[in-house]
């Protein structure tokens, strides 16, 4: 695809030539995000950052990213703070905020919102999670993360094994990472989900007529063995009819330390798009994993910079110019990227 | 006026001569607006944009305006968010906001409260828009944008048939454009509002007295004949005692492509201070006017932007060292301004 | 203590040394903070503002901080907008919002959170209040307030006497001044409060330990007499179990200028931390003060930008190249600092 003042909205919009460029980018942008450079190419352009449902970490992510690049962020982080309270639809919402800004990042609760508003923009518009549809920036980071943790054991994506852990009907990132990865060759996957929350049929299908494997667990214990990537996911509470409907399925699938050690492999790598649910009653990904070296979690939104990073400077047509208006740093700055 | 470090409260303080001039500074602002270039002049200078209301459009186009003249932003987007929930009097935080920052947008439910605020502050305060009282950038936006649609018809403002339409009692944006068009010479003012929401006597009194003509209306169709510009509004619901008295209103008047074709003339401009109601019990503005070539709506939101930087240019003494800062743009740009 | 790369997370930190090259450094932002120069020192560097409890002069103080020294601010204001309510740890929130910026400043609600979210975090972390617990930069403002306003008469702090007015149970910003006094020599300590506000006695334990004197007061009248500062301070509301227990104490200590004339000294210097409640049942601190040249309550919220220049100068190691990145003025800018 034309990067080039696109919208970014689906996984789909992409094939394996494109995310391999992608990743090209993310990985130029290490020296800046963890400050071994500053640069100044954005320097001026302006990113509104338009949160119409609570989020911390994909909002700071997407701003940082920008600041990162030398821009500034203009942003809203919450549906009532906003004139769409007063009855406005998303096109004159989109005609509008698109007048103040270079590129808009927009997460909204309803599926297809965000295509909707890039459609009356007239800037480029990045999808930044709209309902349980979609969010292409986390699941490109999280595929960032598997190539980073095979590549560091010398292997590839193709061939992967991975089981996918938990609410996989609500959980947009496994969505979008199902459809990813099927772009690479020969992949295994293994779909453990209570029977309630498992994927659709649409979407085995078509990784399976793509040529992949798909199997379908109930049970934590049995869909976790001979795996590269587990990788979790909390439940989608806020997706979901009723509070009652989300708690009875909390707490179901729980991978801790030694259930780890019983089932996966001894180099399995453990994923989930975070937040993870550490209250008791959920704890989905259990604390006594943090030691574990395979714990890759940190790895992925440090990762979620980076490509948060690349999709705005190959939007914006400066991915070749980074480095020239790069300078040193001069502050304190930690060491951060492990 | 003296616009150097005034605050800019009210549409009051205008003459005829400072408007020409706060238009002669918006339409050097274009090529920065629409990014042909970007300037730095306000490098290290900082707003407070405080929104005790809720907002997205007026709080993001300020903040953008701001951005674009090279300054940074810092935001409050809520009153609960806010000292004022602790018993704070409005001179004690503009005391304390006006030793953070070097100029203050600030938007208040109560009308008044911008001024009391300004009264205390140590450095200049844009009102925002005070309750039902004054919206002074965007009654500039919107008499800028009337001047700019006359203009491409070889008119000017003087002699104006204007056909001003909605809730005209609770309309901000309707009290302040009337007041600005009102320094010009024989405005035919068409006023159309349901009886219990008609302007008041004493602005219609004002106008009068001015020389101008005023004409009521409570229906839509006879109100909006023989007229340059139409202006309409949304019932401003949040300014009603109670829920049930503005639904009362909602759906009165709506326009739409028929009535403007049996009604209008053909080359009528349409205008709106956005947002408007788009909910099948509003509608006072029909989305079937999308493709009418004299919707000005979005015109209006874009000179918003250059109105906005152009008080801020005036009021902190850059407009003439504008162009001294200016830089090319490096990145991909959309053409946005049509 | 090592600033450089530090959490600022107690004012135990400190020594009577450390205090004194804060100071230093927060003298020489006087210039920046003014607006008789700028500084672009930390040009590219992002601070991370997570404010998960309301507040709006704190928050906006050290925003506009960073932008004064030429950072840039991503901002968090209110709990709900987070994925704290998904369930996250204080763990998770710190290990992934450190990789996104430079320096992070926390408000939390609940005492010790800070301190555990540093913990985890790979950046340095400035506690910026955490429920009833510490509030290290509003402690030092205030002592350099005090510092300040006694040089002013050619004295210092040592031998210092202080009425401290209000709830001193539950005021975190009473706690750690008096901890930090603590460090000069022979103060004079007179706490008012009602009965069941009072400080711990573990606090007036380790004061008297520490050489100094204190005097524990019922009633106002008695206990302002004969000090050089009388801090008065709201009623922690959102402290107390239940509003009607919090009401039962508002407005029993009032200060106002008669009082102030009849029992205070001719130079007694007023403070107290904002914001102070003005609504009639409270007023903690009367409005009838304004005009009283010894109110020095303003004088510390401005002091309160140069202490958190000054913090984030040193943690990030930028203090001695503050004046390498300068650059003249070229706005009008208001005479803020009285």
């Amino acid at each position: 695809m034309d990067f080039i003042g696109s919208h970014i909205l689906s996984v789909d919009q992409f094939d394996r030539a494109d995310i391999e460029r992608i990743f090209g980018v993310a990985d130029a942008m290490g020296p800046y995000a963890n400050r071994s450079r500053i640069t100044q190419v954005l320097d001026g352009a302006i990113l509104s950052n338009m949160f119409f449902e609570p989020s911390t970490r994909t909002r700071v992510s997407f701003g940082c990213a920008f600041n990162l690049l030398g821009g500034e962020v203009r942003e809203t982080s919450e549906v009532k703070a906003s004139s769409l309270s007063k009855g406005e639809s998303l096109y004159d919402t989109a005609r509008v905020l698109s007048g103040y800004s270079d590129i808009i990042v927009m997460r909204h609760p309803q599926s297809g919102a965000v295509a909707e508003f890039a459609e009356a923009s007239r800037v480029p518009v990045i999808n930044g999670g709209d309902g349980s549809n979609e969010h292409p920036s986390q699941a490109l980071l999280d595929l960032y993360t598997i190539l980073k943790e095979m590549m560091s054991r010398g292997e590839s994506i193709d061939g992967l094994r991975i089981a996918l852990v938990g609410d996989l009907k609500y959980g947009r990132a496994v969505h979008s990472l199902c459809k990813l990865l099927s772009l690479f060759d020969d992949i295994h996957y293994q779909l453990v989900s209570p029977p309630e929350l498992a994927i659709s049929d649409e979407i085995v299908g078509s990784l399976r007529s793509a040529g992949h494997t798909v199997d379908e667990y109930f049970e934590l214990e049995k869909g976790i063995h001979q795996v590269d990537i587990v990788y979790v996911t909390r439940t989608q509470e806020e997706r979901f009819p009723t509070q009652e409907e989300a708690d009875r399925y909390k707490g179901l699938f729980r991978l801790n330390q030694s259930i780890y050690t019983k089932y996966c492999e001894p180099n399995t790598v453990i994923m989930h798009p975070l937040p993870r649910d550490s209250r008791s009653q959920a704890q989905e990904l259990d604390d006594d994993l943090l030691q574990n070296p395979n714990l890759a979690v940190f790895r992925q939104t440090d990762n979620g910079v980076l490509i948060r990073m690349a999709l705005f400077a190959m939007v914006l047509n400066v991915a070749d110019q980074v480095h020239n208006h790069a300078k040193p740093v001069t502050w304190y700055t930690a060491k951060r990227f492990n």
